[in-house]
């Protein structure tokens, strides 16, 4: 059922979804209404696409005690696990503002500051991920965004899913705004009486959330836009051919277009995992998601040696990459793209995708080449520090004056010239 | 001629240039034509646009030689400490890969490596700004980034203006190839002949080169599209008001569309200023456009006092946010949007678009809330490392377990579940 391929061959590249023109002119229309009529728009596509008629946007303290009361103290303890670790983790992406000083008086700088307000798009349906929710609240909240504001659409009876309001709690995130889709976008980008404006959006979302998305850049940041999950497992024969055929399923059970890849030297271990995928996808609830991506976007691929496996992956640069060889640790610094690098028998992706502590938000679609992780760095800005003494602008001025002019810009040689030329005398 | 207008009406923010269904789909085939044909397509657009036939789209390396000949040693020497203080500023920026250890085995990090190819494209044109070439490879190149080249459209002589090829070589570019407009955006993104296919395109360009990299953006990253230029001044009565209108003339002489404002509590100031931009703009070679861009986008305002001008500023986030005021420091924490911020008299803005150090390519229209300034940080990429031992997997499992369940991932559960459960001995 897995396709056995050359290394060429191999592409985890699949095309972005442009929206129709039908889909980008409704997800216009919703902005427009959004801007114009806040949280009447609001009420009135809630009542459209979710079929829920709402008293108040805002999620209740009341709702989210009885969230609690509906989820398993065994879930709350696992959430509480993971949300301390990833909060760990991110914690030592923190970084400081610095400056360096000159002995003339001169001070440069750069200050680093947290967003103020950030939104995070949960969405809804079917099934619920709180998860998702830790990875996209607990990098802002450990960067030190003072609001964060949480958007999700509401099912038909108003209500929220219960894991998802005690993911967003444990987060410590204290406004949940039961809005989805397009429009959720546009409140969060322009404010509306419910919902305020923020600096950034973040989460995954639909087509039209991505369209709106990306409509909306510029007056608010976002965050990639993610394509299908992608695992790349690079592998020797010390590997467990059943640990390989989990973790390429644990990838491929997430939607049909995720992308599941082993390349490996050995052919044993090559055909043990085919035959292993098969046996092992029969078990899993998304069997049929599972074996479709498989089908579709897995391969394996035999290659020469560990070498040419860790060069083919490179040249993917996948989201994920697991390296279940002898000596993962020799690997290391030759594996140039990949969003998150899995080292040895015992590091399964699964585990990154709940506990280890990284993100699991992660560049996909071979962006890893350019993109990184989530983390606390998408949640801060920097202002740069420019502190001239008088004495430094003497020494350089000549130099701005200079480079100024071959430009062409004499306004800017002007103001230095204003201030030491004869004419900048103060003459208070 | 400059307004005075009250601190409510003050808006820095101009509708950014969507770009015409005319200009898209002429970027459309260009874009194609030279995904499809490569140098060839180059050649073509290049004659048809710059009306420059050329032989070869390398710049060769007696057209550098020459090029060192025909701008004066002063310019040289200027470029060469310009450069050397934006490299030491840019040092301080570099960051660590890291990572941290537990005692179970586990090992968890982040890696921070260079992005391995950048474009840095220079607009031709009848001026040259080699200012920008200089704040446009050098982060990147600190960042450690290997292959570094530049496009830049010819003369139609054939020729690259000589300033921008000395301040390339002063920025230890190898490679400038002889390509503008959309065509030189469409090489990089997918590798011609002559141009390698890069990981991100930085760099300033008309409204043909902002639509191209909007439309690449995915296969390669890309910069913030710039918008036209902004100060704030904020300043109090100790304030020289031949400073202030310079420093505003500066900005303006970039671009009608360019923003100037002053926000003073000082009344005699804001007079003493609106009269002096009016003896100064005159003298300048761009008059008219400073003119033009005080006339519809400069701006006094009057307030209380220097909370309300601070908070004013905060409020437009501009590029550039100059404190002349007595104590600057006093302020520097209130400070929350900006993209550079001038302390004190002998700062002007000028001293930080040449020589201080810091980048010049800033956030524009308002995004100074969420955008930072170019620098190191957009020219690497982080790769999350897992190392999870057998200890940590024992503990953790049942966590991931718990959660991927409560997510319907049964295939994520399995994977943790083939290696603590009976089936995940090894059976080699």
């Amino acid at each position: 059922m897995i396709a056995i391929v050359q290394p060429e061959a191999l592409s985890t590249r699949r095309e972005k979804e442009a929206g129709t023109p039908a889909q980008q002119r409704s997800v216009s229309e919703i902005i427009a209404s959004v801007r114009s009529e806040g949280d009447a728009a609001l009420r009135r596509w809630t009542s459209r696409f979710d079929r829920a008629e709402l008293s108040s946007l805002d999620v209740a303290a009341e709702e989210i005690e009885e969230a609690y009361r509906q989820v398993s103290p065994g879930f709350i303890q696992s959430l509480q696990h993971a949300a301390r670790r990833i909060r760990r983790y991110h914690e030592q992406q923190r970084r400081q503002s610095w400056m360096e000083t000159e002995e003339d008086g001169t001070i440069l700088g750069q200050l680093i500051r947290p967003l103020e307000t950030v939104g995070v798009y949960v969405p809804g349906g079917r099934a619920a991920y709180p998860s998702s929710v830790l990875m996209n609240v607990l990098p802002a909240a450990v960067a030190g965004v003072s609001r964060i504001v949480i958007t999700t659409p509401p099912q038909s009876d108003g209500k929220v899913h219960p894991s998802t309001l005690v993911a967003a709690r444990e987060a410590g995130v204290k406004r949940i705004v039961k809005v989805g889709g397009a429009q959720a976008i546009a409140a969060l980008a322009y404010g509306t009486e419910s919902v305020p404006r923020v600096d950034k959006i973040v989460g995954p979302g639909n087509i039209y959330v991505a369209l709106a998305k990306r409509w909306v850049y510029g007056r608010v940041d976002i965050d990639m836009i993610a394509g299908p999950s992608e695992i790349v497992v690079v592998a020797d024969r010390t590997a467990d051919h059943r640990y390989v055929a989990a973790d390429l399923l644990s990838q491929a059970e997430h939607d049909p277009m995720a992308s599941a890849v082993l390349i490996t030297p050995s052919r044993s271990l090559a055909e043990k995992t085919a035959r292993e995928i098969e046996v092992q996808c029969r078990r899993l609830e998304r069997a049929e998601i599972a074996a479709q991506s498989i089908r579709e976007h897995g391969a394996i691929t035999l290659v020469r040696d560990l070498e040419e496996a860790v060069e083919t992956a490179n040249r993917l640069a996948p989201e994920h990459l697991e390296l279940i060889v002898e000596k993962p640790w020799n690997w290391v610094g030759r594996v140039k793209n990949a969003g998150a690098l899995f080292l040895g028998p015992y590091s399964p992706e699964p585990v990154g995708d709940y506990v280890a502590g990284p993100n699991h938000v992660l560049p996909t679609n071979g962006t890893a080449r350019f993109f990184s992780p989530l983390g606390v760095d998408d949640f801060i800005k920097k202002t740069s520090l420019i502190s001239y003494s008088r004495q430094a602008l003497i020494q350089d001025g000549n130099h701005v004056i200079t480079l100024a002019e071959a430009e062409g810009l004499t306004g800017h040689a002007a103001s230095i010239r204003a201030r030491l030329g004869e004419e900048g005398k103060k003459d208070e």
